[in-house]
């Protein structure tokens, strides 16, 4: 039976009417400073923690019920014989609602120009102490920390003037989540100049949205945030219109905006199957998606398109006769929009800060039983280096380059043909080198004579060498680094073939 | 200057050496229970915090430390006058250093057998309430709570009485990297029939071991475990000879141990940049063994090798001419590792419980700002169901599961032909369909005519069943769901082609 209730709540949310409630089913209420002061003015009779305590607040506010006389009140087992004695001889009574919510440490990190100092006073000490305690003592105490969960409570004590073991336990294990999302949010923020590969990792998110399904219609999945501005990740896009993005969605999407991040002149990506199918740079972005349409016109259908630069009614009117998942820009004008209008299942996402590259993150794979973390790839090229007697052009070396920043984020073994700053053909994840060249080649739509090849890794043998040259490819860029480098340099040197090495392999998987 | 303080163990690791050396330094100690006594059985003078508080240790232990003169101590800011005022007022002395443990959640929860009750029992509330305490005020006081750190502390307090301010900064990061793990770990303890996809998710993960480099050598890395068992996943695994595994080893490895984990049949699988290139079941492993290799014999150089049972004298023989980077079993015979022992580099790994297969699990992408999030995809099919007129034999139905059961686990878009339960063929990762067809057809050693074919999802128009028929491929696996089923059916047909519909779509990326 839930005869006193202790509430102290940094967001007051419904607060008010919720102790009311429970002071009208004759529950009493301690609390603290501002809380107590509010009830109070609401003509809810609060009795000041200090005045149980019989110590009073202090130090700021830091100390107000850290005090055996609440814990022991919370803390004591109710059917323990022994405990009852130790409650009577100090003179404690129980507490069996405990209502708190913490001081806002992720807001005030989030404010702009918060000071460390800041920061550290909004570390609650207090509240998270009396949440675990209640938590702990789940089986006679009730504990709520989302004003959500008010109704849910009120309902239940009207009922049987307590609440069930399953809420019980269900708010407690709430607890535990919250105050581990909120001790790992001051960690992030203490050691974001530290060193990410700790002895515990531990990696907290905000849900986003829960999706329809995952990967595949039978897996259950939802996308979360992490906390913080994200500048330039899908988590900051703004939907203007289509249907809802889906899991494999939202995985193209940050596979299209990872690639597109490494150009700052107008560019346009295609993704498919986490692939780039088509890309390329123009002079404006509708040159730009001229051209990446036509780098594979098949593989586009139902692909993904991320932009870097605002999409306008010419682009739109190319883009609208395509069938596209969904389209990401910095911005769409008024009459692309218009446009789009008419296919109202597309999904556009306007995404302002689209080149914003993010600092020091984290990439995980998932394996079984764990993950494996590292840093995520930011670097393009150690050192470039021709190795060969023919020597790139300018124009040459750009569209090495080019190829290069693309192959990075094509599943590996990869390949990547590129002429004029526009993708020929796209070799992906293929379990042999040579496969990957021959099936670039043989699915390309184009005439590959004259166009520059670019490999994620070193090439094993000069094989690939001799198919490149049968096609008429006049240039190579690769990594470097093979124990038969002399063989594919030798096979260059003996085709007219320019090869430059990066001295960086991109595997990606 | 640390003139006092205050020690409550759990794990008792060198504490008393530390506590002889800070007493030597002059420094005051309080104590609790069983820590106290510890110390003053080894001649160290202890005060009990009882004895400051004025209040007794009680309801067993759940309340001791819980005081406002102990939290008033820790948590006063040292250079502010007021608060030193209400010190004087309050007769708190302060307390500079806080050596704290808590109690041995994980390794109560890992005991087997073990209860709710006991599992609550050990969720400790003073401890991490103290930790925090101090770590908020590290501007002023010292807190440890990893013996490890015991020596460093020491040696600067010998320097100058006192800590750097840089490391009561570390010392509090770690803090909020314990307890934040630490309730972690009881959320994830309370939850673990709960609904994963929760409002906020928090992870927690313990290193087992920093890596050479990451995907590429310019990324660093480590891999993590989940706390708990992990049964038949590679964190049980034991090494038994060769080069310490990579990144791409063990994502690699854990891709084939996925797969295999579909078979209870004697089987291999083979795995090159996280697809499978050869897998076979036969009557033992050394039959599964030589079909997988000659499934295809250029791929598998540099591969991994997983097999579902123990690898014996003649697989060894076998497996020792060809270059592989990692065999994986749950054990090898005496003979099998006295060949092996001539390839020092090849790393082998015994596992057990290989076949065991996880309950519910998460299965995450990291993308920018974010990750999604899915349950693992444990399931196959959902309803097997003839569509054609030809209808598959018996040993065809069982070469059709088979390699569904492969092209669920090979990159999307994906194709897999097989015959006797051998793949003849995999096409992964492609951007269309009809393009991992052609490719697993050109890559393929072998001669298809007779065989099986498995697409990971529906075909989109009947060119795929034209390709398989001009191969002679015979039957026909696939989830179906196409706008264009009826073509394709309609081409079987025409073909004498048996295909089978499992209304289960697998796409992997």
């Amino acid at each position: 039976m839930i005869k006193r209730a202790l509430i102290s709540v940094s967001d007051k949310t419904g607060i008010v009417d919720f102790a009311r409630d429970l002071a009208e089913l004759g529950i009493e209420i301690l609390s603290t400073g501002g809380t107590a002061k509010l009830l109070r003015d609401a003509g809810i009779k609060a009795i000041d923690v200090a005045d149980v305590t019989g110590f009073p607040e202090c130090l700021d506010g830091r100390v107000k019920t850290l005090h055996p006389v609440i814990h022991g009140g919370i803390l004591a087992i109710r059917d323990r014989e022994e405990h009852q004695k130790t409650l009577e001889e100090l003179k404690i009574t129980t507490i069996d609602l405990v209502v708190i919510n913490l001081y806002p440490f992720k807001e005030t990190i989030l404010k702009e120009g918060v000071t460390l100092e800041e920061a550290i006073e909004n570390i609650d000490i207090g509240g998270p102490t009396m949440l675990r305690s209640a938590a702990k003592n789940h089986k006679f105490v009730t504990v709520v920390t989302d004003p959500e969960d008010y109704k849910k409570v009120v309902e239940e004590i009207k009922v049987q003037a307590d609440t069930t073991l399953k809420t019980r336990y269900d708010l407690a294990l709430k607890v535990f989540q919250h105050t581990s999302h909120y001790d790992a949010l001051i960690a992030s923020y203490l050691g974001k100049d530290k060193d990410i590969l700790r002895e515990t990792l531990t990696l907290t998110y905000e849900k986003v949205q829960d999706l329809r399904y995952g990967e595949n219609p039978h897996q259950q999945a939802a996308f979360y945030r992490e906390v913080g501005p994200q500048r330039g990740t899908l988590v900051e896009g703004i939907q203007l219109q289509g249907k809802e993005l889906s899991f494999n969605n939202i995985n193209d999407a940050n596979g299209a905006l990872e690639l597109l991040k490494e150009f700052d002149e107008p560019t346009v990506v295609a993704i498919k199957h986490t692939n780039p199918c088509g890309v390329a740079s123009g002079i404006n972005i509708d040159e730009a998606y001229s051209k990446a349409f036509e780098a594979d016109p098949l593989s586009i259908f139902g692909g993904i398109v991320a932009s870097n630069d605002v999409i306008g009614e010419k682009t739109a009117e190319r883009m609208k006769d395509v069938f596209l998942e969904v389209i990401i820009a910095p911005d769409f004008t008024k009459e692309a929009l218009e446009i789009f209008s008419e296919k109202q299942n597309l999904r556009l996402i306007k995404l302002p800060h689209i080149k914003a590259r993010g600092e020091k993150a984290l990439d995980i794979k998932k394996v079984g039983g764990g993950i494996l973390v590292q840093d995520t790839n930011k670097a393009l090229i150690e050192e470039l280096k021709v190795v060969t007697e023919a020597k790139p052009t300018k124009s040459q070396l750009e569209d090495l380059i080019f190829a290069f920043k693309i192959v990075k984020h094509v599943k590996s073994n990869a390949i990547v043909l590129v002429k004029d700053k526009q993708t020929l053909a796209v070799g992906p994840g293929q379990t042999s080198r040579i496969w990957a060249l021959k099936n670039a080649i043989k699915n390309s739509q184009h005439i590959l004579r004259g166009s520059v090849l670019a490999s994620d890794a070193f090439f094993p043998f000069s094989d690939c060498v001799e198919e490149a040259a049968k096609e008429g490819i006049t240039t190579i860029i690769q990594p470097g680094g093979s124990l038969k480098d002399k063989e594919s340099i030798q096979a260059c040197n003996e085709k007219g073939i320019s090869m430059v090495f990066t001295g960086m392999r991109h595997f990606k998987h």
